[in-house]
């Protein structure tokens, strides 16, 4: 069993952009955006105030270009590159950006035309700063190819299907041990890193010396991102200081990168026996979940996906505990289009990969959501995560 | 104690910024960089597609404008912030952009100079589109000051380096659980999770109620990013395959949230009896990074400490196998300016905080580098990490 996309379908993809070049008369591809390199290469590197990019040109030699300290890493995790160019460092005595201008002069791009994804050439972090490609090179004709790859990332071939499919049977587990190790008195980074690190090693073991983690330094990422009792109404906790306790209401997620890809998986949890209010907020956001749900087939706006959520919550009277859409888009990063949203008029197509997360949030009480990932279809759509959804299983007594 | 900045230096930061408005003629700052807003406020949160950005007006309410699922997470987390103004979600009936628009218009700034660190008016993830805030501002005047916080962050507080000082000591625990825990047939993720898991354990207990991860989800990272024999010689390896075994070099790290805050702390191990060759990389390495320690006092430019890595890899005639530079800033971001680069003729000064990491790295055979956070002072520098550098402590038997 292979972990990753085949360089068959890399290749595929390659041709996709090239096909799209000689149509839009353009002589070559300049990506900087990470995840577009790794959809068309495979190859995934740690992003800093190093510039890098992939030059794609119509006929000649795919290169990279990059720090030396991506050298002698670009050919053992693909072959799909057929040259790279380095630069010592940042921001060294001659600066990367124009170091980039003359290996693409050297390409022969000087005086052509170049679709671009970035005009600065460079991705920006940590302070990084530089002058724009476009000003070292005048000559040629830069065209905002931003959309290009993203665009292709919209529908998901059978191969990446796969691979979120494989990522939820691990998310499923993770979610499992997060739910079994949760006790009270236990600090939710603790449970989450014991769930994770189980998690990984059990998964290893079942997947065998071929796997690897291609983007992101742990495969699985298991917890609770803070949301314990009270902060679980913070749709974005990031932390908690106070340990679990009987009567918090927890939300526990997990994400597990195969070939990097990952499904999206969350569950409200209730640590004891649930209140009555409790129990109904719960109720209220698996109903809404599920009109959702019903709603996701090929050709149905994604505005109407929000709005099946918006009637259940508006019905309950609880509108007022709405703080975000229902859904979005996943795959290869944690959000991507398209967004189920009450003002996103596009359409569902077979093939996109989408989460369903409807939430209701109390201030200072607690929030209720689940997320799944579903697989819209031509008739309707499929759940990729699977783990029990009701509130008796997801009861921690 | 404390494990996070007091509300009165995030208040002189402020303040610090209203000058230079005043000396710069500006009425407002308007920023996007989340690294920037946690400085100024101490409140963080995930970025996404969702337009997000803090408004410091000269005189007036400090105010957050970005998602609903931000507004009850703000008073959370800060009092610094005045008020906060959100749309419902992105991309909306109505853009975010058009909402910050009018929340400036409220402020009144339509016709006003707004200081601002990112003309889009957001940070562009996840396939986020959207117009400029300076094109529906049409009146206003906007000036680019992206470089004014990331200046002020160039010299560290004595509460900043008590934070970086903190996070050393419990990254000192994690790499000395790697280095116990790491065994022959292990993956190096499973030692990580352990590792990371046990030292957040034991520092919560440590630390008490009141510690809280502020910016990441998991305050401690410690691992090995893939960083096992033959892949140690890719200084940016992210995952590996295989499990360690004797005979590997393998490169172990740990960072720790304290306050927002971290150190960088990297040592190079070595499975089992060292070979010759092995233990000549290594030395010559601690040679590099003791003869750039020596270097590192206020007034040096940031080039001679590169050089004077650099001068002892060449005296060994191993200079081909230099990769990267030998260090960075480091703080709030894992890299920060500046940039202990040879092309870098910035002057450091005391206060400044870098890592010091020359490394060598044999394609195919392994890599050696020891990261150390280092405090520049006026008479030369102290070394905040501690863990011992020598090979026999560093020889897993």
């Amino acid at each position: 069993m292979r972990f990753s996309i085949s360089e068959a379908e890399y290749k595929t993809r390659i041709e996709r952009v090239r096909k799209v070049l000689q149509r839009r008369n353009l002589d070559a591809l300049y990506l900087t955006n990470t995840t577009s390199i790794f959809y068309l290469t495979g190859y995934s590197f740690i992003s800093t105030e190093r510039p890098a990019a992939l030059v794609i040109p119509l006929d000649g030699k795919i290169t990279f270009m990059g720090p030396k300290l991506e050298e002698n890493h670009v050919p053992l995790k693909t072959r799909l590159i057929d040259t790279v160019r380095t630069y010592f460092d940042y921001p060294g005595e001659k600066h990367p950006i124009e170091h980039f201008a003359e290996f693409l002069k050297e390409m022969g791009l000087a005086k052509k035309r170049i679709g671009i994804d970035n005009k600065a050439g460079a991705t920006s972090m940590y302070g990084y700063k530089g002058p724009p490609i476009t000003r070292k090179l005048p000559e040629a004709k830069f065209v905002n190819m931003a959309d290009l790859v993203p665009k292709m990332r919209l529908i998901k071939s059978s191969a990446e299907i796969s691979m979120i499919r494989e990522s939820a049977k691990w998310a499923n587990l993770a979610v499992s041990l997060l739910q079994e190790y949760t006790t009270e008195g236990s600090w939710d980074v603790e449970v989450a890193l014991a769930a994770s690190w189980d998690a990984s090693s059990i998964m290893k073991r079942a997947l065998g010396e071929e796997f690897e983690p291609l983007r992101g330094i742990f495969p699985i990422f298991a917890g609770f991102r803070g949301q314990i009792g009270e902060m679980s109404a913070i749709p974005h906790a990031i932390g908690t200081r106070r340990r679990i306790k009987s009567g918090d209401v927890i939300i526990a997620e997990a994400g597990v990168e195969i070939g990097g890809y990952s499904c999206e998986l969350e569950r409200t949890m209730i640590v004891g026996k649930p209140s009555a209010k409790q129990r109904r907020c719960f109720e209220v956001m698996l109903k809404a979940q599920e009109a959702a749900i019903q709603k996701i087939r090929e050709g149905v706006e994604c505005s109407e996906v929000d709005k099946a959520s918006m009637g259940v919550f508006k019905k309950a009277n609880l509108m007022h505990l709405m703080r975000h859409h229902t859904g979005h888009g996943l795959g290869l990063e944690g959000h991507e289009p398209p967004w189920l949203d009450v003002g996103n008029r596009e359409k569902l197509r077979a093939g996109m990969v989408v989460s369903c997360e409807p939430g209701i949030y109390e201030t200072g009480f607690a929030g209720f959501r689940h997320s799944d990932t579903v697989l819209v279809t031509k008739d309707g759509c499929e759940l990729l995560t699977y783990y029990p959804r009701d509130i008796e299983t997801l009861t921690i007594i």
